[in-house]
C-alpha cells in the first residue's frame, strides 16, 4: 500500500517536473522571439520620425531589393494630396550610366555616383498647380519608409531650380507636363549617421503670433 | 521509513505545483503586457504611413494634452529642410473664438468650428524661398505623428491661395515675413475613418519615362 503511494507520488513528481521544464522552455523561447525592436506602434513610428536623417554614403554594390523598392514607393503614394488629385509620378533609377550622368550635372547630388539607386519624385502639372506641395509629402513618406527599413537616403532638390530640373528632365526623358521635385539617392548606409535635434520652442506660438 | 518517503514526495509535489503556478501566472502576465500593438519598428512605422487618413470629425470637448501637442510638434520639426534653414513656425490654436472665425473664413475648413485644436504650419520667407516645400514635409510628419497617437487630423490648404492665406494671417496676426502653408484641425476621431489605397503601379517608371 505504502509502496504504491510512493510510486504514484513519483509519477506525479515526474509529470510536474516535465511541466516546469516545458513552461521554462516556452518562456525562454518567448523572450528570444520578442527582441529589443518590439515596441508600441506609437513609439515605433515616432522614433522613426525623430531618427530620420540625411544619409549620403552608401555601401557600394549592395542593391535595394525590388520588394523593398515597392514598399518604399507604396509609402510615398500613401501621402495626401489637394482634392485627392495624386499628381505624383516616381522614376526609379538603377542604371549606373544615368546615375553617373546626374551626379555630374547636379551640384548637390554628387553622391549619386556612389549610389546603387535613386528615386525621382515628379509631379504632373496638369493635375495640380501645387504638385510640389503634394510631392513634398510623398518625399517625406519615402524618407521615413527608408529610415524604418534601416536604409539611408537624402533629399536633393531639383525644384525650384530651373537648371537642376532641366538636367533631370533630360536624363530621364520626362514629358512636358511632368516636373521633378527632387532626386533621392538611396542605399544601405555606410558609416554612422546621427539625427539632429531640431525641436525649438521659440518657433511655437499659441493662438496669436 | 516508507511514511517519511511519502511525506518528502508530498513536499516535493507541493513545491513543484507552486513552481508551475508561478510560471503560469508569469506567462499570463507577459501575454497581457505585450498586447496586439507590439510589432517591429519597421512594420509599425510603415503601418502608420499606410493608415494615415484625413479625419474631419472629432469628439467634441475632448482636448489634446499639452504633452501630446509637444510630441506632435517635435515630429513636425524633425523634417528635413533645404540647406538646413528650418524655415518653419507653428501656431497652435485652441482659442474657440479664433477657430470659429477661421471656420467661417476658410471654405474647406468648416470642421474647425467643431475642432478642439488646430495647428497652422507657417514658413519664414526670409529663411527660404521654397519654405512651402520644407513646410510640406513638416506637415506630413505632423499628420503621421497624429495617426501614430490614434488622434485624427486633416491638411487644409492655405498656400498658394491668397485669400485663404490672408484670412489666416489676419486671424493669428502673422508678421509680414511669415506665410501660412496650411491649417490642420485635429482631435480625437469621431466615427470610422478608412485609409485609401493609392498605390498605382502605372506611376512607377524605371530609368526612363
Amino acid at each position: 500500500m505504502k509502496n504504491q503511494q510512493v510510486i504514484i507520488y513519483q509519477i506525479i513528481c515526474l509529470l510536474l517536473i516535465l511541466s516546469v521544464t516545458i513552461l521554462l522552455i516556452r518562456q525562454q523561447k518567448q523572450t528570444v522571439e520578442q527582441p529589443m525592436t518590439t515596441t508600441s506602434v506609437k513609439d515605433a513610428a515616432l522614433s522613426v520620425i525623430y531618427n530620420r536623417k540625411s544619409v549620403r554614403n552608401f555601401i557600394p554594390n549592395k542593391p535595394i531589393s525590388k520588394e523593398d523598392i515597392n514598399t518604399i514607393i507604396k509609402a510615398g503614394m500613401s501621402a495626401p494630396s489637394g482634392k485627392d488629385t495624386r499628381p505624383w509620378e516616381i522614376i526609379v533609377i538603377d542604371d549606373q550610366e544615368i546615375l553617373q550622368s546626374l551626379a555630374t550635372k547636379l551640384p548637390h547630388a554628387k553622391m549619386l555616383a556612389q549610389s546603387p539607386l535613386a528615386m525621382v519624385v515628379c509631379g504632373d502639372t496638369t493635375k495640380s498647380s501645387y504638385w510640389y506641395v503634394d510631392c513634398s509629402a510623398v518625399t517625406e513618406n519615402i524618407l521615413l519608409a527608408v529610415e524604418a527599413m534601416e536604409l539611408g537616403a537624402v533629399w536633393t532638390a531639383a525644384y525650384p531650380y530651373q537648371d537642376r530640373m532641366d538636367a533631370v528632365i533630360q536624363s530621364v526623358n520626362l514629358p512636358e507636363n511632368i516636373l521633378p521635385l527632387c532626386v533621392i539617392p538611396m542605399g544601405y548606409p555606410k558609416g554612422e549617421h546621427q539625427p539632429k535635434d531640431k525641436y525649438d520652442e521659440t518657433k511655437i506660438h499659441y493662438n496669436k503670433w
